[in-house]
């Protein structure tokens, strides 16, 4: 070139604004500048950002002062990271292409089925990050809804598959253990995997942060070890302990459930068809081969009905089966929430206490952790039919399964206590009365407007359970939180929707 | 206060970063400021920004450099307008309170069927700006599928008009004509208007942008006059001509649509329901009493085949006995553009031609604005049935439609001559033939990508017309641009796409 790089008009020099916007792509440019009159954009034009051999497709916002010179860019803080630029390099902007597979997306919403091949499309194009947050949002609305085929299931998981990674471990079998959620407390994984590995069995769990609830598995366990492990970590500590509990977004695999979840997280949208593909594309490219999934079914759980529960059972098995994977499923009790904390740190204080034979450890979540674990050690033929229970609670009362567990966060990076809320505030019962009503739903919401999962020390801890009498002026509950506006927002909310937990004089 | 206002936590002083999202309201803060701490927040926080008694709420973008000092925050330039501060004033933030009809947008998603009240909810958030660009995206997208009952849709056309102005013009019949779209060219409003005033009758036409469309009437009225009245200059040219053409945004009818069409553009969705809602709510808040709609049918029109034209003339008349407008259709011929212009500048210019008598007036567009004129005329009762078409033709022949053209432009505030593209490319037959297809949603596509409508001038001219044969290098069509990168944009586009025009070897 005669010029130099930086003067040709469609290559400008970055600066760092440090703008966040969360996850979606954003280029910024001044709005006089030459690019723009040249190439017409104007504000929501999507933009290639390309550095050398990477790039991007970005959202461009206009800035109308002189925060940017004509012959810089910046970008939102996601997309420096996703193309791994630093400030002054130089960056080409050229029209993005067509997104082809949105018309995939425009016939689903019109009542086409789709093929595996359309379906697929639009998972590789998500993967890209093509996508921009008003596509992902119709993409997610349009498999919401109940008219969504097996075989789309199917072709939609075994597209979030393909377009990750896949772990191989080079033996079988290789169990796993799977809670489809909405019901706050359940934190049995970080129990049975410690179970099942003192076992024997090989049982690598990768987990997810929280969707829609309180606190997900990751975000329990990250109170107590590192997760956040790439794939070398997490071979090295699936060899040395034949078990581990990590976070699966580093290990890339099935990546467009993380993108597809940050959208849906907003929504509040927590679909059968997503749950479906989500799950067991997350298994499958985990390299599991057996996997118990646990079902809770109440009235203000995620699964309401037996019916319900039925349809949801039949399309693990029939997407299962379609890749391979032997799916066994435990319905369990889901009218009121396991253990006593809801909470990243609240529930893994719950889990520790199990795990070190405590006293005043959760007798439900515990019951609950040693059926999940005799169903996986089952399936894993490390027991008998029936006999899983027993070894799974053998394991955990000669203390195996607590050795094991500081054995895997030892090899995952280290172990420390959790961190509970330093602001705290107890609700009381106004009157006596028996407990009749615990509503899972509102807990959830509270323990969210308290500040849990981003706040991981935040949450509450319930004092009382189902049918039991309680007196005037009793503990009912404490929220934690460690910034007092999210304390007051969640007593306001506990002011106005008193109903949480309900009270009937006896 | 004893402290300075702007030493309150959630006070905080604005700074004009200048920073267009173009309709999403969105609010900066540095991330390690105070607030941020003591509320919780960080990117994709929903915030209540309160100045004085106006609210609105905006998604939290953070900063992590020195954009901003620890008691600054910034708005999106839409904010900026919305909420109508100034640089240094001081705000107010707080938590955004909970968006409850989202719970209703999710039950649609899921299936049901919403009330009345549910539906009025939604359009009531989504009017006071509470819904963000992905709530929006979920909102259009339950509702294009074919699963919205005719109750559902009169709901939804309700509260578009309720929760806007509504005009009222003293007498009757007020008439109004519409187009649902799909034919690029088909300006025949500005014919029609100008036709019906001549003849008596009261004609207070509003109209749209572009949605999807490469010109909306708006648009192309604006190369003319301007179209950006509001209320009051909009009722003094009605009462001075009987007539006017303006934009509807500015006069606040239905402003749910515009909120709606925002999120539409980008997603191009165009369904029926949003496409019945959207029209009668904006021509029932106008004060309109009889209505005639023209609908194109055609295979790349937006209305396809006779049973689709059936299906949305069903919903037009269930709807429009439901709000109290008498609604006339007239099916026309979709099978290729009207005119030659495509893009707001070129429409207009064909427009002109046909109202002054040019010999190079287009054809087809005189004799479907002399026949939608006549069905206006008629509903109106200002010419007996069967006898419309005669009266209109006398009244564009005899130079009083061009004449009241002029008044009503001069009344809105001043005619100037449409303004063409400077850039021009001329696409030529690569051999001699027939033509026998000409692709309307290809050829929108390409004046789109050479910039209209947002570059007013842009677009293509037609040379040639269906079953017509042309030579050997001769110009199919114009291409017209303002930036040489979207001309070459188009031309891209064309080569990758050469049967927008089919030729036939003869």
């Amino acid at each position: 070139m005669t010029r130099a790089a930086h003067e040709e008009p469609n290559v400008l020099r970055l600066r760092r604004l440090g703008i966040d916007t969360y996850q979606e792509l954003v280029v910024f440019l001044e709005m006089g500048s030459p690019i723009c009159r040249s190439e017409g954009w104007g504000a929501e034009s999507r933009v290639l950002v390309t550095h050398r051999e990477k790039s991007i497709v970005a959202t461009l916002n206009v800035t109308t002062t002189t925060l940017l010179g004509p012959h810089e860019a910046s970008l939102s803080e996601a997309a420096w990271h996703v193309l791994g630029v630093s400030e002054g390099d130089l960056v080409r902007l050229t029209h993005a292409p067509a997104v082809d597979s949105l018309s995939q997306v425009r016939a689903k919403v019109y009542g086409e089925t789709l093929t595996a091949a359309g379906i697929l499309s639009i998972v590789r194009d998500i993967v890209a990050g093509r996508y921009s947050d008003i596509d992902l949002a119709a993409f997610i609305t349009a498999f919401a809804g109940t008219k969504v085929s097996v075989d789309e299931t199917i072709a939609l998981t075994t597209a979030m598959i393909e377009t990750g990674e896949r772990l191989y471990w080079g033996r079988a079998p290789i169990v796993d253990k799977h809670c489809v959620g909405g019901l706050p407390g359940n934190r049995t994984s970080m129990i049975v995997v410690p179970i099942v590995a003192s076992c024997g069995l090989t049982i690598p769990k990768t987990s997810s942060r929280a969707i829609t609830s309180p606190a997900g598995t990751a975000d329990a366990m990250e109170t107590i070890a590192p997760v956040d492990l790439d794939l070398a970590q997490m071979r090295h500590v699936v060899e040395r302990e034949g078990a581990c509990i990590v976070w699966g977004g580093r290990v890339r695999l099935a990546p467009a459930d993380d993108v597809i979840i940050s959208v849906e997280r907003p929504l509040d949208f927590d679909s059968s068809t997503q749950l479906v593909a989500s799950v067991l594309s997350k298994k499958a490219a985990a390299g599991s081969t057996h996997v118990v999934i646990d079902i809770p079914i109440g009235p203000t759980a995620k699964v309401r009905s037996i019916a319900a529960a039925d349809a949801l059972e039949a399309m693990l098995h029939a997407v299962g089966t379609a890749l391979g994977l032997s799916i066994r499923v435990v319905r369990t009790d889901g009218t009121q929430p396991v253990g006593r904390g809801i909470g990243p740190a609240l529930e893994a204080r719950d889990v520790l206490r199990v795990l070190r034979g405590a006293a005043d450890a959760p007798d439900d979540l515990r019951a609950r952790s040693i059926a999940l674990a005799g169903a996986v050690l089952e399936i894993g033929s490390a027991a008998q039919a029936g006999k899983g229970a027993v070894r799974a609670r053998e394991a955990l009362e000669n203390g195996d399964a607590l050795r094991k567990f500081e054995a895997i966060c030892a090899a995952q990076g280290g172990m420390k206590e959790p961190v509970i809320g330093r602001l705290t505030h107890v609700v009381r019962a106004t009157g006596p009365g028996r407990v009749t009503g615990i509503d899972s739903r509102r807990l959830a919401r509270l323990a969210k407007l308290a500040g849990a999962p981003r706040a991981l020390a935040a949450g509450l801890e319930l004092h009382a359970r189902l049918d039991t009498i309680v007196e005037a002026d009793q503990p009912l509950m404490t929220l934690y939180a460690e910034a007092q506006g999210e304390l007051d927002y969640a007593r306001e909310y506990l002011a106005a929707n008193p109903q949480v937990i309900d009270l009937e004089e006896s």
